[in-house]
């Protein structure tokens, strides 16, 4: 008596193996986990801005990426700006969705869980007053982010919850969000 | 006897007459202070995601930016991915770039110096031992940012350093970033 089972593998574009693999490689080679993230910019006019990222550093050398982003933000109509780009505080929400969104990827495939569709909405609150310096016990930056996931595979509810779930607990992103982060900032006149 | 004074204006492009009346209105109508930032976004393949910004909230009204502002978000080719957009946290600098220099051009404005250009880079360290999930003891993110500025406008280096002293204090980035936010993500399966 034979048994056939068929055996669905989850293609969701993202290389586990090789993810598996690096995680291996670099348990111990601590010194190539070392990565340096960078941008620069140059100023445009009034409000906007105008930032590159070209390259960056990890696993002990210097990577170009296959080409230069660019990237325009500035500060809308309503602040009596030219809206040229997204505002810088959107592009920090761009920032989160894509980190978390990776993550489901990745996750989904790990756990060979088919994925169809991945779609976010993000929503940030901001008082004004903090940065238009009206009351200072108003903050600045956002009084918090709400991420809606809207899912669509081949598992269960819960599943799919443990999926965003697992997600964030290794999102680089999420983690800066939340927690603290030290800026420092130098100056130097031309 | 007559005295002539010749009296420079400084344009930098940012209307600051405007951004004093939004202080102004804005401090006894606290509830047209509170904005909303949105994003979007949609899985493209693998760890490649698109979001897109479009509309806020603000002023008591919805508005929307000039044109759809999309960004696409992706991993480099060493973590096995295709590399088709800047990585999630290089969105983050790009963020912090942005808002810090808008601010530096706003408050040159407010200050009557002229600026001829405003220059930054930033760096960022991360221990990939965190997301890789190998040493619990690592942060998922940045373990601290570098931005460095190379000004070049009609005023002292210690008015320049000053600039970027107050952007930095009125930075709703640079809060995000060196302060925690509530980030509260939920799921539904379609």
């Amino acid at each position: 008596m034979t048994q056939q089972t068929t055996t669905t593998t989850a293609d969701n574009g993202v290389n586990v193996t090789a993810l598996l693999g690096a995680r291996e490689a670099l348990s111990s080679a601590p010194e190539a986990a070392r990565f340096r993230w960078r941008a620069s910019s140059e100023w445009q006019h009034g409000t906007h801005n105008r930032a590159s990222v070209d390259g960056f550093y990890g696993l002990g050398a210097e990577h170009k990426h296959r080409q230069s982003f660019q990237f325009d933000t500035d500060h809308p109509e309503v602040f009596a700006s030219e809206d040229r780009g997204a505002t810088p505080v959107e592009m920090v929400l761009v920032g989160l969705a894509g980190c978390l969104s990776a993550g489901v990827a990745a996750v989904a495939q790990n756990r060979n869980i088919q994925l169809r569709s991945v779609k976010a909405t993000l929503e940030a609150g901001m008082d004004l007053r903090g940065i238009l310096g009206i009351d200072a016990n108003v903050r600045n930056g956002f009084d918090g982010i709400k991420v809606h996931y809207e899912i669509d595979a081949d598992a269960t509810p819960e599943q799919i919850a443990a999926l965003v779930a697992q997600s964030q607990k290794r999102s680089a992103v999420f983690d800066i969000l939340t927690n603290p982060t030290d800026v420092h900032v130098t100056v130097s006149k031309v």
